[in-house]
């Protein structure tokens, strides 16, 4: 099959990939449309040393399926977490923590920029008819951004700023924007600055966060400049939630003084993969609209090139259309 | 007055400081007795650049009160937040907050190391008559640990690690052991271990520490050994409390992989100061026993002694006997 291949942090388009090999409970799914996000790029970059097939962010349908044959011809996203099952994360409900999960497209398992993709039949959810590929392939990275919600508790009480208005950023200030008691985004790009004015968010340049002025923020940068911002802007007992990828170790300084953090009661919370099916009652409801990030998109062919594009500065979602 | 001075580092004793100047709604204290504080060693080392009389803990008698001469004779313990009471963040209740605040004895205002201190009314607090000065005198840091639960919930099913058994660690421990499901110390001295079995609470060496397995971890050692052994017995979606009072720049390199952070979705809280009355309570009602925290008292002509045997490892609380 046709498939992108990652291996010592070069990435090639090739046509000659196996078929996935399905485990016992897993399904096989024709991959529709895939996304291309931040930690897709920083794979490439070495963020972590897999060796495969990349990407996590798909809508696809179900091929075979031989634990559940009624589920064959399902339209389905997925949680790319591939938990044990056995452990004492996995026993505690904590599946996106268990210590041995392989991770669809980014650790142990191979990924959706492919024909094909092998996933348990219980990560695959189906997707309501009325949700278009092109929103549902949003589920994922929406699911990320919703989970800050299951970690922290936003009211209208709260101001709530979001540094960074990329892919990820964009589809967190759509959740928040009903739900904060003020949303503000810092946007670095006039792309960004554009989606944020159309669905009625307000956005800032960096030159103008306010000190010490907001109970909530939220850094989807995952650079050491994005943290600074928000230790910044942190008022006393706030909560900053980390929510993009980081890069420890390539000698940016981390610019995290812990005496501040205690002097000030700041929380630090880290926030990483969410719920798929909050994601898709989301889509069904038309609550957001993440079809309105697609900057561009390719066939599976011209992946590279759809790579290249995506690290562009300021670029929003690159998709790539691998079945019609 | 007596009083020991502080300033580009060097620690004296003096007995020709003038006594302080009360401000308006201020009381003149007379020290009966004070506590030496990580704080204050750190303070000598220049964590941060505080010039005049240091201490913060201390039991004390109203001997002025130009705005209230009913409170004249009262034993009291003191809040050492000196607020502003009009900023956003004194109004917003979080005078603890206040930007403009003076902490006693911390900064820009003369602690109670001293014959005698000033402090407004409203910070004082009387000490009932049941509670020992050598109990009160341990209300400040009493306080500092029960912040703990006023921001984290612990409850019955949750495994606490507590690293750390120095001063305030030791009063952490006494909050939590009978709120903790499971709570366990890192105790590296003799002295420690053995007032942790006294009081029934169970120690480990650092050696022992196993990983991933806390909901909470509090560190209370201020060193970069204490946050990595932090951030490898916590639990994924745990909570890691920072306790102490951290030296951002002093060189170390501190091991907080912020990859691992959002990776584990752990959560970071900074706490500091805590409710006086609270801590008074629990005093008055037997609930903890900090008296058996007492390593040895000095007079306050010999807190220069005092500070280098509190200044040595593993020793416990060092008081000065101010008055009789």
């Amino acid at each position: 099959m046709r498939a992108v291949w990652l291996e010592n942090q070069v990435l090639s388009f090739r046509d000659d990939v196996p078929e996935p090999e399905m485990f016992e409970g897993e399904a096989l799914v024709k991959v529709r449309l895939a996304g291309i996000c931040g930690t897709d790029l920083e794979l490439v970059k070495g963020y972590y040393p897999f060796k495969g097939i990349p990407g996590h962010e798909f809508v696809g349908e179900i091929v075979q399926a031989p634990g559940a044959p009624q589920r064959i011809g399902q339209r389905v996203v997925g949680d790319i977490n591939v938990a044990c099952g056995k452990c004492p994360d996995c026993l505690a409900a904590r599946q996106h923590h268990c210590k041995d999960r392989r991770v669809l497209g980014i650790k142990n398992h191979d990924g959706a920029f492919a024909d094909y993709l092998c996933l348990p039949l219980q990560n695959l959810v189906p997707v309501p008819s009325t949700v278009s590929d092109d929103a549902a392939v949003f589920a994922e990275p929406l699911a990320a951004a919703l989970q800050i919600q299951q970690q922290v508790q936003i009211g209208n009480a709260d101001r709530v700023l979001v540094i960074g208005a990329g892919r990820l950023g964009q589809l967190i200030a759509q959740t928040l924007v009903t739900v904060a008691g003020q949303l503000t985004v810092v946007a670095r790009y006039e792309s960004q600055q554009a989606l944020l004015s159309a669905h009625q968010i307000a956005w800032i340049p960096e030159s103008d966060i306010r000190q010490r002025a907001f109970e909530i923020v939220i850094e989807a940068t995952g650079s050491a400049r994005g943290l600074a911002m928000a230790c910044q802007a942190i008022r006393p007992r706030g909560t900053i939630v980390l929510k993009s990828t980081y890069k420890d170790g390539n000698g940016e300084k981390w610019p995290l003084h812990f005496s501040s953090l205690v002097v000030d009661e700041i929380t630090l919370v880290g926030s990483r993969c969410g719920p798929i099916p909050a994601a898709l009652a989301q889509l069904e409801k038309k609550r957001v609209n993440p079809s309105s990030l697609i900057a561009r998109r390719y066939s599976l062919n011209h992946a590279l090139a759809a790579f290249q594009d995506a690290a562009a500065p300021g670029v929003l979602k690159v998709l790539l259309q691998i079945a019609p």
